[in-house]
């Protein structure tokens, strides 16, 4: 029996062990979740260690657990492939908006849904399926190291020096990552840049205590206003991010890729319907597709102050804070841009409140190699499963490890994803398309043979 | 015995009484309290009907309940005097800055911690102490009717038309409120002005989920972004409000009242220092004590959006809010200044955004009469029992039902109180000062005295 066969007949097995991988509530951001994460680490390493791997670890860091395996069996002078992904998820919240309980993997229309399904869990699944069909059926045809760390969604924190402690044995050709989406359905695509992250927190401190607005109200600044006062100030009406020298070591988007932006399909009009807003609104000068991908951005992902229960509270708050972060690109600095947002928020912070500005975390971005012998296998293997050459694209969002390979490892980085722009990442009603799962499957089978050649 | 022995001689039991009153949980606001205000509606029926009240009610409303209660047999002779106060309390959020929890009345420092003890609980017993003093030594000098409604903390949403359709019922020469500080510690004071409420909520729907803000940051405008530029945009930077016409129909403080404030006793630097910021900040031309109580104000007494846990979520939410209130001053409107306000909020809104602006409820503002037969008899009163003559001042929150009785009843209403101004009114740690308890037992007596003279 041929892996291909091999997929085929166990895929009834290989969606029950993925319901199990997904039930696991492996929240890494919730200090009640913690078992949870390391139960989702044990259910890993288990798994790896059924498939036929041998050196299967669970290693501890002082967050979360790291799993590692490897299978080096294919002889020095075939390369050595680094897998990496990630098994924690973010939160859930807001819960009433989930169809169902985001733990209780549920199959509608073709998809699975639950909390990971497409982030990131449903794609380290499809790897490790891949990898035990070649087991099964004829040898693993590269040497394959396996990470899989519990602290994607709460910024790699152990990861580093996990890696930098490591160097030798996570030594690799190419490492190849599953975490980024397809460019659409049936559309493959690879990817060769994506965004950075600088995450902060704004504490404004007003008054000692909650006052009576009657009674205080008119004669000291409120801390809710002067937060809004400060956010309003971040951008400007151009939607610019308004902090001094913040674009300063932005690598502007060359001709060339601008006219491959150009050439993607894209409907900005459904793009606005399917997300429901009255017009799109971005950074002048730039497209759509560039704003989601090659532009730096900065949003508000959190606000709290006061009162927020139903009814009115007739309350001057004594406090009032915000989440903020900012999408960087190269060769913007997660550590610079960070010092730069706190001396600009003191800068325009009224005199009457107290401020205080948090670095909660950050990741570099990331432009990878578009050549090479990763680029090419992922390449092939793309065009063989889905019958179609791969674009290749940038993407928005972060994948800070890619950094880390890029400066420890010294090896190019694959971003081979299978998942979909509006699969709900980070939203309520997550899910991953079960074809994508399939074809996904094939295509790491043929990624890993591909790079044995 | 006279009314002042009997006073003394039960002081004790006062306690014990007070203590079981404010243990009932009445927060109006919250629908998993109904039943709480509703026994503590009923407690106070059967207090009322102990004390010697024959005509006592626990009037049903589409809300919560009104107690209503009558003794007129001082003769037709003699003036009637209505009592109003309410039963009803604010939330107790922030539960966790309770030293005691705030339905466990808790007695330290000579004062009484709970919730409601200054606002209004407190004040209301002390005035039906003083009617059990008069009804058990002597006899009630005037007619008494007494107004105690569990609304007051929601805006009174049904105590006007209770109000229109009991007006012959309700009839009275002078209505006496006790639900406003001292100016200061043993400084009595009248209160002739009151601020008015309008207070609104914004809603800001950006796209129709949750999204990533990697995969979608940078091509919408973010709600939380969207509602901080709209409330920025509220006041300029001298304090004034920026809504068009806000200020068209404030009477201005006159030269002589800017006076009178000029002379009350106001330590600034003990403001500031007991609120710990680093500097007061109001409407620019204005003392703090006229921002305090004689200029309107906006302040933003909630906020809500997205992810406002512990840790990192990497969302642009798809809804922003705010709940925003505004106090006012004659002459202005609270009808008038919402449609202001929500034109404006509509006005400065971005248009890649939905907004919703919801007028939640709202107060005219009062200016009471200095002069005649009430005013004297709480002025006479209150230097006999605090030995010191009276202030005359405004105050900054809002007392609805005065313009209610001023409107439909063509009754003045005597503001006198006995609470004071730190203890904490809709904050953790409320209290109330068992001296002023004890003296304002007396003065209550006195003030009834004086009023059948």
């Amino acid at each position: 029996m041929n892996y291909t066969d091999y997929l085929d007949l166990h895929h009834g097995r290989f969606i029950l062990e993925l319901t199990e991988f997904l039930s696991i509530p492996s929240v890494s951001t919730a200090p009640e979740h913690a078992a949870d994460v390391r139960k989702c680490g044990e259910w890993l390493v288990n798994h790896l260690r059924k498939i036929g791997f041998e050196t299967v670890e669970l290693h501890e860091t002082p967050g979360h657990p790291i799993v590692y395996a490897e299978h080096c069996h294919a002889g020095p002078d075939k390369p050595t492939v680094l897998f990496y992904g990630h098994y924690d998820v973010q939160p859930v919240d807001p819960i009433e908006l989930w169809t169902n309980p985001p733990f209780e993997p549920t199959y509608r229309d073709g998809k699975v849904f639950a909390r990971g399904a497409t982030d990131d869990k449903g794609q380290v699944f499809l790897h490790i399926k891949a990898m035990e069909a070649l087991l099964a059926t004829t040898v693993l045809p590269v040497n394959v190291k396996i990470l899989i760390e519990g602290e994607e969604e709460i910024g790699s924190i152990n990861l580093t020096s996990y890696i930098e402690q490591n160097k030798e044995r996570l030594a690799c050709d190419t490492v190849v990552v599953s975490d980024t989406p397809l460019y659409g359905p049936g559309l493959p695509s690879l990817c060769y840049g994506l965004r950075g992250l600088c995450y902060m927190e704004i504490h404004v401190q007003g008054p000692n205590r909650d006052l009576h607005s009657g009674s205080y109200g008119g004669s000291i600044t409120n801390p809710a206003n002067a937060l809004c006062e400060i956010i309003s100030k971040l951008k400007d009406s151009h939607g610019r991010i308004a902090i001094p020298g913040f674009y300063d070591d932005v690598i502007d988007l060359s001709v060339e890729e601008r006219a491959e932006y150009a050439k993607l399909p894209f409907d900005a009009e459904a793009f606005k319907s399917g997300l429901d807003v009255p017009s799109l609104f971005g950074e002048e000068g730039y497209t759509t597709l560039e704003h989601i991908s090659g532009r730096p951005t900065l949003d508000v992902n959190g606000l709290h102050s006061g009162f927020t229960g139903i009814g009115a509270k007739t309350v001057l708050p004594a406090k009032a804070s915000a989440k903020v972060s900012m999408r960087l690109v190269a060769n913007q600095d997660t550590e610079d841009i960070a010092a730069k947002f706190t001396d600009f928020v003191h800068s325009i912070a009224p005199p009457s409140i107290k401020v205080d500005v948090v670095n909660l975390h950050g990741a570099n971005p990331v432009l990878v190699e578009r050549t090479g012998k990763g680029m090419h296998a992922a390449s092939k293997a793309l065009k063989d499963a889905y019958g179609k050459e791969p674009y290749f694209t940038r993407e928005g969002g972060s994948i800070p490890v890619c950094i880390i390979f890029d400066t420890i490892l010294k090896a190019p980085t694959v971003l081979m994803g299978f998942g979909l722009q509006d699969e709900n990442a980070h939203s309520p009603d997550e899910h991953f398309d079960l074809d994508n799962f399939t074809i996904g499957m094939k295509a790491a089978s043929l990624f890993y043979t591909y790079m044995g050649e």
